[in-house]
This record gives C-alpha cells, sequence and structure tokens, in this order.
C-alpha cells in the first residue's frame, strides 16, 4: 500500500531549510517519497501508511520549522 | 598582528546559510574569527593579516553567496 498526504511547512527560507525539513521526514517509519516546495511550504509524503500528524509535526519541529 | 575587516553578504536567509558562510570564511588562511549578522548581512572578519577581496568572495560564493 501506498498513501500520499500533503502538509504546509511554515519558515523555511532556503534550500537549506528544504534539506531539513526533507531529511527528518524521510526518517519516519514508512515514509518512501518527500517533495518539499520551497516557495508554497507544500510538503508532499510518499508512506506506506497514513502518517500521523502528532509525527509529521514533531519530525518538521526536529527540523526547526512548524506545520500551518 | 590582527586585523578587522566588515564586508556584506547577500542572500542569506536563514541560520543555515549563516553557518555556510562562516564555516567557508573561517577556512581561509589567517582567519581568527567570523562574525555574521543574518539580518543586515555584515559579515565581521578577524585575521592574521589584511584578506584579499577576491579570496573572502570566493568564499562566500563556495556557500553559494554574494558579497555586496
Amino acid at each position: 500500500m501506498s498513501t500520499t498526504s500533503t502538509w504546509t511547512v511554515v519558515g523555511m527560507t532556503c534550500g537549506h531549510c528544504v534539506a531539513s525539513v526533507t531529511e527528518e521526514l524521510e526518517a519516519l517509519d514508512g515514509v518512501d517519497r518527500v517533495d518539499v516546495d520551497l516557495a508554497s511550504g507544500a510538503v508532499q509524503i510518499t508512506s506506506t501508511e497514513p502518517l500521523d500528524r502528532a509525527a509529521v509535526e514533531a519530525a518538521v519541529a526536529e527540523a526547526g520549522y512548524a506545520l500551518s
């Protein structure tokens, strides 16, 4: 099974920010792919199971940013 | 001998940018200390000898930014 969810991350300002968020999200259990759009803050995550908002929020916070 | 010079770097948007610029400048020969102010782009460098603009410019470019 594969599921895709879209989230909005606020506070990213450059490619380093994108890399940090991507790295943290890719480390989550079941995550196969992370696509971040810096301009809009949209983050699309493909995972083997639906993701828990709390887990995504924690990973984004670990990178230093926040979900909107 | 110790000399301090101040430069302006454009394009930095976050702490990661500051870290990249600091790291590249600290790697220059004779550089003892680098202080970067993200908001203004001001970069103060303390070095054992006066720095060549071309060397500073190359290090800043290596990090992905530019001198104003």
